[in-house]
């Protein structure tokens, strides 16, 4: 069927199953050529196709609320709610965003991005809908990998406790986004291979009345047992110890199977989980075949082959860069242990995984238990790395501040997509990583010009053994500069002159560094000689170099590819304030407002960051300056 | 005997259960005795005096680490590694700290305040053991209350998967700091009530043989029950669903009891929980019979009779009064939801609980799980009121971020003991809130400069609709001023000048507003006139009164018991920046380290934040004025 002639979901309640299969093939067709040219995350969406069918089916959404976990798999809902026609735009600035998103459809009910936030959200909306007195039915479909967050096992313990009626939809594919790890993923293994739920049950049937009558205290033990069986046997105990329903699992591609449980999961007085099997990237075969997580996320693609389009990078991939140089030092340091929080590929550690397994560490989705781990490594004399991304290290703010900082511990955190990440949007800016390291005492954050200077921070962060120290590196690829053989270490809150200036300086650090180039460039074609610091240590600031950029009595501006409130130029501010120095500072950076999805170019010039701002900005002061 | 002379706890290995018994009832009374003068956390530490004793006796600290979770249970671990004539400055500036702190001892391994982080440490702490080849326990000491806690979850998840070696002691006393919640909670409840741990097994095997011998596919169901009843009956599911060996429950009163299981503990392979059930306050009749955490941290009170030394505060207590007036205006607006994570008494919402029980939340200690809860209701169209306290919701910053505020929801957060908070110490100082939540978008902060203002802005943040809205309150009491008998609305953003001046200006708010206007009238004696400016809102700042005060060309003092760093007088500094108005502003506040234990007034003194302070900086910036 032309999926663009879908307007809401409410056609698929007469659909057979077999005009079921034959959607699920024409939206996979779909997905496959749509993602091949936009990228996105197909290996999720092909997974949920018959499951979201099966959703909306049996479901009345918006009324019945699905959240859908981390929200990359909600593009055939997408397609479902009348949005087809918007995949040609998918990631793209003002395009439809990868995420579910409330302004795009009334179906759109929760947004999310970060992962295990859709147990707690589903609480709210249970609870909100009990006060009011409303019926509607409250779904969250979350994954296996998502299912082992701090949150939503929190959240499993206050709903299993309070018996409030939702279907949770439990989507395992074996798989976050790299295969999971974990006790509860030992758990889903036994119950996937427990065979038929049915079958379990005749079995026992049978069993419990072969087990004669007793008397007295064994009497006591025998019913306990037959109670216990009841739920060991037939379900999940770890989910019914929980206080909830379990049913299956059951396979999550078959419609019959689906339609079947769902039915019975609506008729449930409390909570339900419903273990559902799916297979990432189900009917495109380079993504079936994936075990890494490679077809998660991705680029655009060849359809028939499945080659990823090739990148036009010059320079290395920023996180391959890092934990190879992470790897290299760990060779001669016996105390550098690699922690990750479900992203191994991702932050490219296999190199380090295969070489050094017993010292690397994948917590799987459990970013504060990630942090505290490494605390505690750190407390009893390792060295541990964590490569963490810059937008889910807020889940351990914590366990920064309390645990690493406090106890002023020697963690090193490697802070990958620190800035603006693109295609991805606004639940994954790494903008606020700055603002909110900056006020912990004992930190020192640095982040590096360009690649070479990137190794040589990794030494740095390695050879330092005062306390927390961070590197932040951005998404995507280096600059393609020489690198040295040999690696150095930078003294901590040392900047650099990259160009010396007479009437104007650019103090920034990082991704912007090719831009404040450029800038004075230009200037001094227009004969205005402007500075640019590498501030390559956001803190401690260079308080050396202020001082004497304050006593040229030039004005200032700092650039900085991160949130403006509390950031980097802020800290400027500050020190020149506590040291009574009277200097003009102008300070570019991110708005006081959350960043959408696009082009990470488009986006910055979107919000007054580029060439054009910092020159009329610098030719604006020096104006002012001689009025 | 006498505890001062212990110096280290090796002295217990000779000891026999009887003179084991004799030093548990000398430290009861010494605990009882010096917590009724210095106040502390005399139910919890009552309830470990055995516990510790053999803990100490079992295993060899330090190299043994103990990690004690939250860790205001330590104080017997303080005697008996040489503490005990320390008691006497308990929890009082530069006096012996509440919690665990390794400048006092080589015995502290682990410092927290902070619940649920012990499980996290531990693991870092056994790889590191593991790695580096040696051999030594680590023993993680957790409350039933503190597990819920995602992190603690998350850790759970690790262990029981990598099935690394330690021996968590679950202390259970059936209570966090009040009685607790959650699913976990139950099953706990159903482990204690199992009856005698061997007995169970007896009555297992005899059952085992009952069962008559099948073929076939039964019969393989029946190997499946052999093997699923031996740990659903002899030990917690839950536990070893979770990869762990479970042992218990055993009296955690009960020195044989405790040895011997500590004993079989040590020579387990994988983890192991041993699940312990103490009484809180066991040993002194008032902390015995409290049921709803009165007991938990006290201040001084009669050793006879148990009596509280009553506060001679003229104000309501600031919980009191917020939790009071959100339950005033619950009656006539029902989309009033109010959460606690753990803390109903501390928030005093006794009284919103029992008129509205169906729209209380206790969610536990999961501060993570509370605000995404809230974000769901809100979505939904509940108000949600979220008390909780500064300190603790640092472990729900990426909640409000990415879940709250960028979904711009209305949810009302009563920020609990904002500021210092004395005797708890640094681990508990509410002094951050300020730097991480102003570079939230769309977040409104306020903070009110006494009680009455305090009422009036909870019906301000109630009739707020625009997004989330946080009111600061401090710990302990207000002002003791006449109360308003009708609620009003204050605009939002809007400051307003307490005392006019011509020379200079204060801006401030909350608990530091007493002390500015104190330094006005001294000053006013000394010739110089102040203006006072309660800047209530600190986001968004006044800009119309923060732009009349730089045309008086005045300098300003901006007074904040909060973090510098991106703190209330960085914003300050950044609206002037981004106005280009150049005006003379010095900032007080907390300066960047962590902030130790003791009675506030001294501590603020310390740090120079103080009525002398402030009057020394208006003269001083007045004499440069004037130069």
């Amino acid at each position: 069927m032309d999926l663009n002639t879908i307007t809401s979901p409410s056609f698929l309640k007469t659909m057979t199953n077999e005009e079921l299969e034959s959607l699920s093939q024409d939206i996979r067709d779909f997905l496959i050529e749509k993602c091949s040219i936009t990228g996105g995350h197909i290996g999720p969406n092909l997974g949920v196709v018959e499951l979201t069918l099966a959703l909306h089916k049996a479901f009345n959404s918006p009324e019945d609320k699905f959240i859908w976990d981390v929200g990359h798999q909600a593009y055939v809902h997408k397609i479902l709610t009348g949005r087809a026609d918007q995949f040609d735009t998918l990631r793209q600035f003002k395009g439809l965003c990868g995420f579910p998103k409330r302004v795009e459809s009334e179906h759109d009910v929760w947004e999310a991005g970060h992962s295990s936030t859709s147990l707690s959200a589903a609480m709210g909306m249970a609870k909100a809908r009990d006060v009011l007195g409303k019926s509607n039915h409250v779904v969250p479909i979350i994954g296996d990998g998502a299912l082992t967050g701090g949150m939503a096992l929190e959240a499993l313990n206050h709903i299993g406790h309070e018996k409030t009626k939702m279907i949770v939809i439990l989507n395992d594919n074996e798989m976050s986004i790299a295969p999971n790890v974990g006790a509860l993923h030992n758990i889903l293994g036994k119950l996937r291979t427990h065979g038929s739920y049915n079958k379990a049950k005749d079995d026992l049937e049978y069993l419990m009345k072969k087990i004669p009558a007793v008397g007295g205290r064994i009497a006591a033990t025998a019913e306990k047992v037959k109670d216990s069986l009841k739920y060991l046997m037939v379900s999940g105990a770890f989910f019914e110890e929980m206080g909830f329903t379990y049913l299956g699992p059951i396979n999550g591609h078959d419609f019959e199977d689906l339609e079947e449980n769902l039915k019975f999961a609506k008729s449930a007085d409390g909570p339900v989980v419903l273990h559902v099997l799916t297979k990432k990237g189900k009917g495109y075969k380079p993504a079936e075949l994936d075990t890494v997580g490679t077809w998660h996320g991705t680029g655009p693609y060849k359809m028939e082959t499945g080659d990823f389009v090739k990148s036009s990078a010059k320079g290395p991939s920023w996180s391959g860069l890092i934990s190879e140089t992470v790897r290299k030092l760990a060779r001669e340091d016996k105390r550098i242990v690699a922690i990750t929080p479900a992203m191994p590929v991702g932050s490219k550690l296999e190199g380090f995984a295969s070489e050094f397994p017993d010292r690397m560490i994948d917590v799987g989705i459990a970013e504060q238990h990630a942090i505290t781990m490494a605390a505690g490594m750190a407390m009893d004399g390792m060295k541990p790395y964590v490569a963490i991304y810059s937008t889910f290290l807020q889940r351990a703010y914590d366990q920064m501040l309390h645990d690493v900082c406090r106890q002023n511990l020697n963690v090193f955190l490697g802070i990958d997509r620190a800035g603006l990440v693109g295609a991805d949007g606004e639940t994954h800016q790494g903008v606020y990583d700055i603002a909110f390291l900056r006020h912990m005492p004992n930190m020192v954050i640095m982040m590096p010009k360009d690649e070479n200077e990137g190794q040589h921070m990794v030494k740095t962060a390695i050879e330092y053994n005062d306390g927390p120290i961070a590197l932040r590196y951005p998404r995507g690829n280096g600059l393609g500069v020489p690198m040295d053989e040999e690696l150095k270490t930078i003294p901590i809150g040392s900047w650099e002159v990259l160009e010396e200036g007479t009437s104007a300086a650019i103090l920034t650090f990082g991704t912007t560094i090719p831009m404040a180039l450029q800038a004075a460039e230009e200037l001094r074609e227009e004969g205005i000689s402007v500075e640019v610091v590498n501030a390559r240590f956001i803190k401690p600031l260079d308080g050396a170099m202020l001082d004497s950029l304050a006593a040229r009595q030039i004005p200032l501006v700092t650039l900085e590819e991160a949130v403006l409130q509390g950031g980097f130029g802020s800290s400027v501010l500050e020190y020149y304030n506590e040291q009574q120095q009277d200097v003009n500072v102008t300070r570019i950076g991110i708005p006081d407002a959350f960043i959408e999805h696009g082009d990470v170019p488009e986006l910055l010039n979107e919000i007054h960051i580029s060439v054009a701002d910092l020159k009329k900005q610098i030719k604006s002061q020096l104006q002012q300056a001689t009025v």
